[in-house]
Order: structure tokens, then sequence, then C-alpha cells
């Protein structure tokens, strides 16, 4: 064999590695909470659309619902309107909320679905207003505190992204809901993208993070965990392995698999293509919940 | 006959008299270009939506595509930001086409479906970045002015609104286009209505404005012209009866004319339900073309 | 606004106020029982055909059955045949059975698909032996008495019926059924309407008669029940307010309600548009039972 | 081999020799005229129905189109109308017309219909005002006469055939058209049935009549002709050896092959499954054009 | 009537006589199992095909499922091959299943697919190899001796054959199966018949054989059982009038029945037309077990 | 980056690689002329079948042809059947046929069946008798030499190729046909493979050969063409670059072509995955010509 063909053969390796997930993942559908580091760095950002386009032309369905935080500071900020916090907490007022409709679903949204028609993917960004897909309502407190016009999702309405999947075009959802009273309301993309898979019985949710994963010792890159029972998961927390901001991400994990989806994979979004590392390898890549 | 049965054999009446139009124009295509005063009094506004259910329920598809000039004139003002003019027409700098898109697709549309769908209609706000359905470029001036990122439609892929129509979804459309090297381009939104017609080969072209109509003497309402056809309007341009800011608005019916139109509507929206009093009864209302 | 334009606007309250009705009804199945006046007066006939019409135009599927007593005596009468009377109900020996058949299906039925047509309604005319629609057999008469070929269902078979509806006709139905013999029987026109309803699960049946409607004082409009309930009809009967030929007709109303009809009109078919009235008017006529 | 294997042997003679006769007409539309003695006598009418069943049940698919000129005479007869007659020919006024679509549509057509039904085939009678079927007018008589009410085809619109066929009914239909006066037309049973076929693309019109077929000596059953070309056919009629009322019969078969059907067939309705015969044996029965 | 007539309306009356059973069977299932002399006889061959040719076109759904010991005798004996009995019973090492295989799987079903095609008819050939078909395993015989690559049928996975008969082929089936170690297992022709039968649900299994059917007195013709239920079968067995070969072949019979075959016929291949005979006449032939 | 991340990024990096080709291939048919060593060498055999399974997965619809040219003989010689040979060629008698029809169709086609059904991919073996797929005829020597039953295809009916791969099955195609004598051909592997892909209009025809490809210089392996229009085959050929062997290989190519298909490759089956590695990765490997 000539070392081109030794090479090739390598190649073929790989190829032939994704396989068995290739033949188990096709035509099921895999959401996508897209944020953070790849949503902000270019090299990555372009990483994640090559990702989502082999997904989908490998058979897969993909969904992506996507955050935006820092883009909303950035705009209130240049509108000159300071943000009020409650505890640590954004209080969300009515402009505040406009606002964050506008920059989720007028630019970020819009956005990514021109990158993915770039690499020749069709895609429809929408938010829950749209197809009343988002029934929604104020988010209670659990300590009771106003935190204005953030929501929570009571019922997710599929219709609309189902019209949308079955006329192949990738659906890329903003947080955003109202209710019965016309109110928008800002909700958490981690819930939203939560509640997204449950009710279309995802596969695979992926949330897309600028951490390892989830970890024995934070600190240490070696402690990653890479599989993670729904029990498990509940004693970590409850012996505080699990800690600090890792803890509403789990919880969320938690609700998703409650939710009916078959698993969640909390990734390293630093590391470029780590969707298709962690569903087409054997090594895999940040932490799997199931 | 008591009165009640003598009134009822009344609005029996305006009932049989609709059943001629609706007859004739069921299971076809209607866009409806709004703007203009229906689109910032409430009163109106609630009229439109009104209307424009009455379409669906009888069986009309209809299509919105909406402008907003006046809340992208809000916002940049509140951030700060100067409009430049050129010749009076406003320059479209990278901001001012995101803060365009923004507005647009970020409140605009999606307000519009929220209304919607508060009367149980279902509608989904996309623009032309969605789908790829406005392919874009550079609007070329004809005095060669650098008006920036100005667009027009090259070309509209109808397979997303087809996709939502047959879903019994209402697409509700911002005028902002994209072209292959990634730029935000807004475009005129009467011109996007026209194309967006014209590539659905629609029944109707309905544009909501702040006039009674084209009219002979513009200071004489009874001077309204109820029906053109395409020379006749060409002759009253060339003869400057048609003339100042009704002369685009013309020329843009008859654009749509020429691009398969059956029939271009200019109506008052300033008249509630001036909608469907143009396309269900016998007197109408503003001016038709065709 | 110019008169022209209050008028135009009174007119569109018109249309809105029936959109919550149009809305409601657009797509259930109404069942119109005609007879009486309405079917020999031409101005009125004309009326009933283009209510038919309206409600076909605006997504309702309306289905037709139809008496005929009249034109059968007449029939009956040329061919100096006599009719026999037992207690005043006519006998139906075979012969008449026959007449009947033939005037109801080849005569009056004919008309009526060759009226609907000529108002671009596509119908077709059936009885109960096309398709092996109705299932008869001999009425079993109350009091023991032999009435002849009057017959009465047992099974609606409603493949043609369906059939029909489906390819867009409305189904214009004779109330003449057959059994397993081969016999021909004469049905009670508003039995057989609301076996038909009842098979259907129709939302409606309207039964077109020469009264007000269901009166507390057969003398008195005013005194016209507009909403009766199943247990408020019984109460009536066995009070005595629903006396003399009231009765058997609001039994057949019970008679459908049971067999799962939604609501069911009693009109007074001498007024012009009752059916439009009655279904797309807030004051209504008649009365509605549910 | 036993007597009764012996036996079995020369029945499964009979079927092998229908193989290829069923391989070709499966999938096929036959057009059968009914009439003649078939319709009169029990025993023949019997077995025309067991027939039609055949053909329906090895795939083809029959249409029937029946006349009834006795029936619509002895009406006439029973309700003391005299009829007149020109030349020969019965003049039908607008009473007869309506007598003539009683008899066909609403006795002989439905006495059918429950014929076919007993035998577990469906089957649903119309005539050319259902569905408008038959667009007619004012048959134009060669000489001029007025003949009344006797009209001809203009165009047939098979959407309703089409409709019942597909969903597995056989239509049955009557002679009678309307126009857009909506006048009352009887027309020739013949000649609606080579329309029917025409439109319908037939592969077979079949003809039960009272005689042999055609021959070359009516006197002589040994002169029948079993196949004959169009033009062997009209030099037959100029040459005077077909004859007298076998002329417009003969006529009637060449505008069907004219309209386009593939073979029509002149058989004798008096010798039982004569239709049978004629399309499943070899020796076939009748006269065959084509 | 002349005596073609009489001739003809003989032939119509066997005809007559099918049509109940061609209202019955048609669009129902028929497993042919094909072996003995008329597999070997070319005039039976010929006959039979004729006769699957005649069920498939009335509009039955004819499956085949051959043997073919002879002729894998000959092959393993021009191999010089000899073959091994134990207890009478052959046994089958690797390369006689090898040999079988390429007998039944290379030479009869593909010949009886070319007889087939020859006629007409579409034919695929296929064994339970394909399309995981006959999901087999080793037999495990009764006294405990090992027979080789015997095998017996754990599940049958129709998916293919419904493939084939969805789109008009006959399916021409040898019985060769394999298990999840990919050994090759030579299957009971009879078994695998009844295999199919019951999981295509099959309204009939019919076995062609070199008998006349089931016989009181295997001697005498005139002791054929006509129809023999299950627990009539069963005591004949007992008592042992049903004896030597005919006990496997009476249990396996038994086993379609209770696989839920409609009904299992016991026919003499040696007389010509046998299947048609039994499917249409009132005779029928051979034994019927139901 | 830890190394296992980093190992994990150059995986990434091979599929990325893959995805261009992907998009472009999926949903278009290969048909692959399986033969050579690697039909022979068990570890070659199961690569194709991963190969082949992966085209599958990734949403390619694979077609299989394959020759078997050593097991024919092999059989033949154990039968003790001498093979005649003609200038080299061998020579065809009617039991050489059925023996090539036997092992292509009964032994190896079945084999291939059954290690594709293993990898999870549902397959079916056909040969062109099968729905009469090849139409043959006796091939015409060029120089005018008697070969037997050596045949070749006239026709190819893709009717039964297509429902089985519309019905997910990869059809595993024996190059054996028949004529309307009913004789059985033995058919070129290489010229069946062209005549399917033409018929299918496939994108590409694979060769797996015992050679590295389209060679200036056959004995330096450096020397291998990557790319052949047609035209410059031609000169090859003409020039005499192309010879021996190659040269029929090439005409068949180019026969290929004719056809319509888009590209053939000519691949060193010797080489693990050069299906992959050929279909999916830059280098590729062996001869394409387009």
């Amino acid at each position: 064999m000539t070392e081109r063909q030794e090479n090739g053969v390598k190649k073929a390796q790989v190829l032939i590695e994704a396989i068995p997930y290739i033949r188990k993942f096709r035509g099921t559908t895999v959401v996508i909470k897209y944020g953070g580091s790849a949503m902000v760095d270019n090299a990555l950002k372009k990483a994640v659309i090559t990702d989502i386009a082999m997904l989908k032309f490998i058979g897969l369905k993909p969904v992506i619902v996507h955050g935006g935080g820092k883009e909303i500071s950035a705009l209130l900020a240049k509108m000159g309107k300071e943000s009020v916090f409650i505890d640590g907490l954004r209080y969300t007022d009515k402009e505040t909320a406009d606002v964050a409709e506008m920059v989720l679903s007028g630019t970020i949204g819009k956005n990514l679905v021109k990158d993915l028609e770039a690499v020749g993917i069709h895609a429809c960004s929408i938010n829950g207003k749209d197809g009343s897909t988002f029934i929604s309502k104020k988010k209670e407190d659990k300590k009771g505190r106003d935190l204005g016009f953030v929501g929570e999702i009571e019922k997710v309405d599929i219709t609309l992204i189902k019209t949308l999947m079955d006329a192949d075009f990738i659906p890329v959802i903003s947080p955003i809901g109202t209710d019965s009273d016309g109110n928008t309301y800002n909700i958490n993309a981690d819930y939203a993208a939560s509640s997204v898979a449950g009710a279309l019985n995802a596969q695979k949710l992926v949330f897309m993070t600028d951490v390892d994963g989830i970890m024995k010792d934070k600190d240490d890159p070696e402690s990653l965990i890479k599989k993670l029972s729904e029990s498990e998961a509940i004693s970590l927390i409850e012996s505080g392995v699990i800690s600090g901001g890792m803890i509403p991400k789990t919880e969320c994990c938690l609700d998703a698999l409650k939710k009916g989806v078959k698993s969640v994979h909390v990734l390293d979004g630093r590391i470029p293509h780590s969707i298709l590392l962690e569903i087409f390898t054997e090594e895999g890549i940040g932490t799997m919940l199931l």
C-alpha cells in the first residue's frame, strides 16, 4: 500500500466508526441549545454551523434554540437603558422584554438562519409567538420576587415546528413567549430548549456551554463525568459535588429527561465540532445524562 | 314580518351581496401591504386584523407584507443614532439596516402574529433571510447615489411561504433580504409586496395607504378613480394627473400587474374594514388597477 | 367619511358580525329538511337556493333532505287515483309508493339539483336505494294500523353521501327506502332528515316549516321560544304548551338530538333567507333546540 | 379420471378460455346501453344484472345508460295524456318531458340500482342534471320539424360519473338533460350512451337490442355480421344492406367510434348472458364494430 | 336459439357459477405449495401456471412456495455425492444444504418465474435469506436424531413478500432459511408454505399433491373426504383412517389452520387445472380442511 | 486541549471532509459491480459490506451486480464437466448456463444478501428473469464464433429493481437473463452492471477490480490516472496506452457513460474500504471516468 492509500484507510476507519451512530440516530430529532462562546467566536460559530449541516445531511433532524444575553445587554446599553438587578437577577421591565425579543428574534435568529442557508441548509427562525408555539405565563419566582416579564412555558404547540421540519427547514427558535393578555415574556433559553425537546420527544438535547461538562472537581479537567444517570445526578447535587452555576444547568437536564428526552448532553462549545464528536465518535466529549 | 325579522332580512341582503365575491375569490391568494395609519391607530389595527381573519375564514389565502419606517426611526432616535439623508432619502448604513431588521422582524412582525393568533388565526412572521425567501442585491439608484444597505429583490423563493400557507399559517413578511455575501438589506415594503404577489401569482395585491386612492384631483375626494387599466394609469402619470408621492405608488402597482398579479388595490387604510369593503361589496372603496 | 363610505362601513359591520359564526361552523355538516312554502313559492325557493350556496361557499357542508306531499297528491289526482285515508293518515299502496318515488326522486330532487347547479353549486339527487343508503322496513304504527308501504329507516349507510360530499357535490336526498325483499317505502321526510343528520354526526339540522318556530302561544308571534333544551322541550310537550302538529315536529327534533346532532333549528321558511339569518346573525330566527 | 373430474376439467376449460379476455379488459370502462326485451323480461333482467356483476367483480368498470320508452307511454296513458306524433315521431311537450324524467329517473333507474345492490354491487342512479353531467340543447331535426323537448347532448361533464366510479359505485344514467334556461330534455338513450362512452374514453360500448345483431339479410340469422370496420359499415348503409331501423343504430355506433370508443357491440338482449358471451368467449355473439 | 348460441349459454353458465367464488375470494391471499407431478409433467406445469395467472387476473393474490427434492437428489448424484440416510431420512450436511439452496433458488424458483412472466404475470423468486424473510433454526428431531442442516422457521418477516405483492409481483419462495450464525438450512416445503400462509393471514393454503386428497380408504377414489373440520381430522388420525404419508401432510394442514389460515386444500396435482376447479366450481376437487 | 480532545478534533476533520460528498451524493443511485479478490478474501468482503452499509445509512442508494466466474468453474469441475474453450473463451452449453445460474443466483447472490442482512441492511437477490428485468438475446460475437448461451441485454425493465429500492431493499443482481424462447443466458457482469446503471440513470457505477485502476504503465503504481474524460479514454485506447484486459473494462466504462451514468470508477478492490475512500475523501482512489 502506498502512503496515500494508508492515509485513506485511516480516514475510512473514522467514517466506519461513525456508522453505528449514523444508523442509530438518523431520523431522530436533536435539539441544540446554542449559546456561549460558540455563538460569539467566529471560527467556533462556523464549526457549529458545519456540524449542524452534517447532522441534517446524514438524516438527523436538528432543531436550534438559542440564547443571547450579551447581545441584549449591549443593545440596552446603547439605548442608555440601565439594567436593574434584584438579588443579582436582571429585572425585566416591558421595554427590556421588547428589546430582548428584538435582539433574539430580529438579529440573532435571523443571522443564524443566514449562516445555515449559506451552507445549503434551509432554516426558518421563529419565536414562541409564531403559531402560538409557546403558551407562556409569568414565571413564579421561588422566593416570591417580582422579576418582571420573565416567563415560563406552560405548553409547547409543535404544529409550526413540525410543519417546518417536515418541509426540510431547520427551526431556529428564540425563547420569547406570550400569554393570553398579549404580554411578551423573556424565557430562559435552557428551559425553552428542554421544553421543545420534550414536546418533540427528541432523541437528544445538546447544551453548548463554556465548561468541559459536568465535573467532579470543576478545576480538574480529568474529573469530567462522561455518563450520568438521573439518580446519580440527583445524588451529586445533594452531595454538593455538582455546585454553583452547574446546579441549574443539571436541573434543566433532569427536567428534559423527565419530559421524555432520551439523552441530554452537556458539551464544551469551546472545542470545535464538539457536536459531531459527541454524537459520532466512540470517545464522545462532555457529559451525557440519560 | 316583525321589525326584528325585517332587520334580519336587511342583514341577510348584505351577506347575499357578498356571495358572488366569496365564490369568485375563495381559494385565491391576496397579498396585503400593511402600513400607514392602519398600523398605528389601535382601532384601525383591530379592524385590519378582523378583516384578514374574515378573508382566511371565508377561504381566501392572505399573505401580509408590512412596513415600519416610523418605528425604525423611533428606535434609531432612542439609540442616539442620527439619520443621514441624501436628497431627502435616508442613508442606510450597516447599523441602520440591522436596526431595521430588528424592528421589522423582531417587533412589528411578531406583534402582528400575536394579534392574529389572538383571534384564532395561525400566523408566522419571517423575513427574506428565512428559507432564502428574498435573494436580494444592493439597489441601484437611478441617479447613481449610494444609499447604503437599501436592497431590491432579484428573486423570491416561495418554498417557505407556500409551506406556511399549505399548513394554514398566514405568512407575515418583513422586507429584509440578504445577498450571497451575507449583507443585510432594507427593502422597500411596497416593492417587496409586489414581488411576493407576483411570485405567488396572487389574485389581488392590496396597498393600505393614508389616501383615499388614486384621485384626479388629490384635494377632491369625489375625484377618486375607481378602476384603472394599465394603459390608463400610464397616461395619467404622463399627463401629470397622478403626481407627487402617488407616482411611485402607482409605478409599484404597475410593476405588480406586470409580474402577473390579477388586480391591485390602493385603499384608504384610515377607513375601518376597508379591505372587506373593497373585496366583498359592490361599491368597493379605493382604486383598483387591473 | 362620505355617505358611501359610511354605508360601506355599515355593510362591513354585518360581515364582521358573521365572522364568529363562520369561524365556528365552517367545515361542519348542516342537514336541511326542505319543505313547505319555501319549496312552493318561487321567490322563497330562490332565496333558499342562495342561502345554501352561501353555506357551501363559506365552507359549511350542506346536505338536503326534501319532502313533497303536495306534488305526490297532485300526480295521484292526475292519474285518477283516489287516496285512501285511515284515521286521517294516507294509506300508501304499492302504486302510491311508486308514484311517491317518481315524484320525489324523478321530479323534485332533480329540479332542486338543477337550481343549485344554476348558481354554480354541484349537486346530485339520490334516494335511499342508491348505494343502499337507507336500509328500511315497514313502519310499525303505534296503534297497530296497516298504513301500507310507509317505511322507517333502520340504518343509514353514509358511504354514498360522503363520497358525494368529499367530491364537493351537495347530496339532495329523497325519503324513499327499500328492504331486503325489494319493497319500496315512502318515509317521513322529517325523520329521514333526522336519521341522515344523526348518521353524519351533523352540527346542525334545520327544519324549514310554515310556522314561526316553537311558540308558547301559537297565535302570538311574540311568544316564540328562541332556545330550548332537551328537557325543557319534553316538559313543554307534557304540560301541553307544545301541542297539535308541533308535537311530532318537536319529537323529531328530540330524536335528532338523541342521535348526536349538536343543534336542531325550527325555522319559518316563509321568511326569505331564514337559514342565513339563523346561522350567521346574532338575532337568529326561529327556535333552536340543543 | 372420474366423470366428475372430467366434468370439472371441461368447466376449467371455459374459465381458461376467458383468461385472455379478462387480462385484456380488466380496468377498462364498458358502457352498456340497456333497453328492449332485456329490460322487460324478468329472467333476462336477472341475467343482465348477473352479467354486470361479473364484469364488476372481474375488474371491469361498467356504466349503464338506460332507456324506457314503453314505461313512459304507459304512465302517459294512465294520466290520460294522449301522445301526439309528427311523421311517426312522438312530440314531446313540457309535460311529456317531465313524465319521461319521472319515469326514467324516478322509477327505472332506481329499480336498476335496487337490483344491483341486491347482488352486492353498489350503484347510484343519476340523470344529466346531476352534476350538470349533460349540457344539452334542443335537438335540431334534420327536416326542420319541431319535436318539442327532445334534446341532444352538447357536452358530457364526467366529474360526477368518475366520482361514483372511483368510489366503486356503478353509475346508472337516465338520458335526461337540461340547458342554461332550465328546460328539461328527453334525449335518445342510444346517443346518450354513445356520448357517455366517448367522454369516458370507454373500451367498449354495448347496445342491448332485440335483434341478433347487424345482418346481411335480416330474415336469415346465419347472415349475422360478426365484425365490421367503420368503412365497411358505411358502405353497407350506402349499398342498402343495412336498412330500416338498423340504420340509425349503426349510425349511432359509428358516432361512438368517432368519439374514441374502441369497439361497439350490437347484442341480442333476448339471449341470456349475451354480455358475458360477447366479452369473454371466443365465439362472441352479435356484431362488433371497431 | 342456434346451436352456437346454446353452446354460448352453456359457457356463460360456467362463468356465472364462478361469480360467487370470485366475489368471495378476490382480494384474498392464496398460498400454493407447488410440488409433485404437477412440477415435473410439462402439460400439468403449464396448466398450473395458467391457473395461477387466472387467480391473479381475477384479483386474488397468489403466493407460491415450492419444493424440489428430486432435483436436489439429481444434482447431488451428478456431483458424485452420496446421500446419507438416518432411519430413512436424508442427512443434510453443509454441502447438501448448499446444493439444496442452489437448486431451489437458482434453478426451480427462477424457472417458475420465467414461466409466469411468459404468460404476462410478474413474479420474483426469493428464499428465506432475502429480506430475512425466514428467521430459522436447526430443527429439533422428535427422536433426538441429528439430521444436519434441516431447519424450521421461527418467524416469517413478511415485509419483502408484501412489498412484492403490493407491486403486483407474485412471490415465488424457496424453503431455505438462515440463522444468526449464518448457517443455511433446508426447510420442509409443506411447513414453509404453512408458515407463510399463517404469517400472511391467508384465505387459502393449497397443497398440490400426487394423491386424490384425504381418503377414508386410500385405494378407493370414491372414499375421498370433501370437507373436514379440525376436530374431524384429529379423530381420523387417531382412529387410524388417515395413515402413512398422509399423517404428516394432515398435521401440516392442521398447523396452518392453527396459524390462522381460513381453509387448507389438499388437491390432486395430477388433474389439470385442479386449482381452478377447487376454487371456482361447486363440485371442487380434493379435500378442504377448515 | 487534552490529547483525547485533539484526537477527537482530528476525527471530526475527517467527518467534516466527507460533508460535501454526502451532500452531493445522498439520494443518488450507485451501482457497484462486485467481483474479484474483494469477493473472495473474507476481510475484504467484510469491508465491502461495511462500505455498502455506510452508503445506505448516509442516504445513497446502492445496487449490486455481482460476478462469480471462479465459483462456476469450481462447480462445473465438481460435476466432472469439462469446460470447452474457443479461442480462449469458454463455450457455454445449456448445462453450463444452468450451472452459472445456480451458482450466481442460488449461492453467491443469496450469501451476499445474508451478509448485508447481518449488518442490518435489507437486501434481496434477483436475476434478470425476475420481473423480466433483463430482456436478453444471444450475444453476437464480433468474429462470428458461436459461444453458446452467452447473452447480452437488450432492455432493462427497472420496475422490480425500483420496487425493491423504494421499499429500502438493496437489489443484488445476478447477470442471468432470458429471451422470449425461454433460453437462459449467462451475461458478462461488467456489461450487466453498465446496463443496470444506465437504466437507473445512476450517479455512479463502481467497478471493483484487482488492479489499481487505469494506469499509463501498468507496472508503475505511480502512473495511475485519477480522472479521465470520455475522449481521453478513447485516445488512450487508440494510442495503446490502455491495453490488454484493461481495454474491454475501459470500453465497458465508456458504454456506461454513453448510457447516461454520470461517473464510472475503476477501483482496486484489494484495498479495504476502497468504495468509501473513492466516494467520500478528497484523495479518492482508483480512476474516475466522466
